[in-house]
């Protein structure tokens, strides 16, 4: 389908887009280029990509699709560096960020009216681990990816993004860039905001390390995404500050809720509200996975 | 090594128990009760326990280890129950309840003297499910379970439960009641608190079900917890509701630094704080999975 895949930033997603691409068969030949030489190195070491690129320019150059996998800040210095040969009539361009307004403002900032070819994506899929090390082919496999076109985004560009990620594994839905950032808010921002400050709670108190030795299966399945890179979710937080300080005082409220029934120590209404959660979270499950 | 255990509460700890003293060689005949005549059924039906008794009192009855799995706040009631037919010099007494302090002082006032065969042990382990059917003989594995012996628990019982629980594979820790009480109100009951109003919090909003629809898998392992058993839950929160209102104070201090940080968009201090919640997260998990 793509001749040559510009890859900008070999990281976990960069580098997994790489690989799901050749096993797939959508692409002859991944160029790349990452910030750090080291990584590119070993990008290229491990077969994720074909070419190293010495800058961003040229990983676009000569490219069908690109694909940016940098943290969101930095998508409107590296869309400055390599607008001089995005073309939108032989390009689709796509990022990978875990917010979308804010890359949708950058790009239309910066691409003017090339936009066009820009297809804002955000794939449900990651690991609490990064580097391209970590990289695997099927980690869009079944997972769902959220398109976020505006007025500017090309039609068939939409559609050729749809069958790239359809063609990976993934579910492609549509949103608009500020319904996808609040809605993340709540179900991805919040709980990586909740687990960073747990953890810290916890290295607070006296002698974390004997509190830490005590926890068991479900603060390690809770606490996995603290482990989470910090630049990037740092970048995130502040992407999305708005609406991820909404939803961390929604949540303030209903710890407040809860606590409040400790104090007057009301059994009934106590597990009511649990009984609430967990059949939400019940229903949840069987119902995506 | 014991000729007869006497269950009461044919849940899925104390199914998971009989399983696994069963499959170790360690007890020869299971006789259990439930207050639910169905749940006791099942778990004959399911070979978890080998004679259904009548009632908690004749489950003791003849029995040398008992093993009380049932809500923590149903404690003292299970236990004036059985307490004439509690023979210290014949019978190990235990529990696996989450909070340790209420159960202590539970035991204490009913059994009087003979609280010295009680043995009060929290194993580290359980799933977001309930019920014998769940059961699992190998649920103590390669876990951790608190003894939390008083100077009124007997020294050759508490040898006696540790060499049970070691038997079924677990590593044994000794603690007061109070600091296991203090301890698991950070590393357990306040991720469960969380997960409950996070999924509380979800639910209020504007069309919770199009917000679940987007979520991941970092969600679905981080809100795993909150599908865990309603009556359970409330019970220990309210046995343990003084450390649990001061962590979930700890835990909205640590949310309020991570706001302020969001709201000055201090980008670097945002990073250390992340960074120090990460860091802790990835050495907890490399020395303990």
């Amino acid at each position: 389908m793509f001749e040559q895949l510009g890859l900008i930033g070999c990281g976990l997603m960069g580098g997994s887009f790489a690989l799901a691409m050749k096993k797939a068969g959508l692409v002859k030949r991944v160029v790349g280029y990452s910030k750090s030489p080291t990584t590119t190195e070993r990008a290229l070491s491990l077969g994720v990509i074909d070419v190293e690129a010495p800058s961003a320019l040229l990983a676009v150059s000569g490219a069908d699709v690109v694909l940016l996998a940098v943290p969101v800040s930095a998508t409107e210095s590296v869309l400055k560096a390599v607008r001089h040969m995005v073309d939108p009539s032989k390009v689709l361009l796509m990022d990978v960020g875990s917010t979308k307004a804010d890359v949708v403002v950058a790009a239309q900032s910066v691409l003017k009216r090339d936009v066009s070819c820009f297809v804002p994506a955000h794939p449900i899929a990651g690991k609490e681990v990064s580097g391209v090390e970590h990289a695997e082919p099927d980690l869009f496999a079944n997972r769902k990816v959220i398109l976020t076109p505006t007025r500017h985004t090309a039609v068939d560009q939409v559609e050729k993004a749809t069958a790239v990620w359809t063609g990976l594994g993934a579910t492609v839905a549509k949103m608009t860039p500020a319904s996808h950032d609040a809605a993340f808010a709540a179900v991805s921002h919040l709980p990586h905001m909740i687990a960073f400050a747990l953890m810290n709670s916890i290295m607070m108190q006296e002698s974390p390390s004997d509190l830490l030795s005590l926890a068991g299966p479900g603060f390690r399945d809770f606490s996995r995404i603290a482990a989470s890179d910090p630049k990037m979710w740092a970048d995130i937080f502040i992407a999305n500050k708005d609406s991820l300080l909404l939803q961390s005082y929604n949540l303030k409220q209903q710890l407040e809720v809860i606590e409040s029934l400790l104090r007057s120590g009301d059994m009934q209404e106590l597990q009511a509200a649990i009984g609430r959660a967990s059949k939400a979270r019940q229903t949840w499950q069987m119902n995506n996975y």
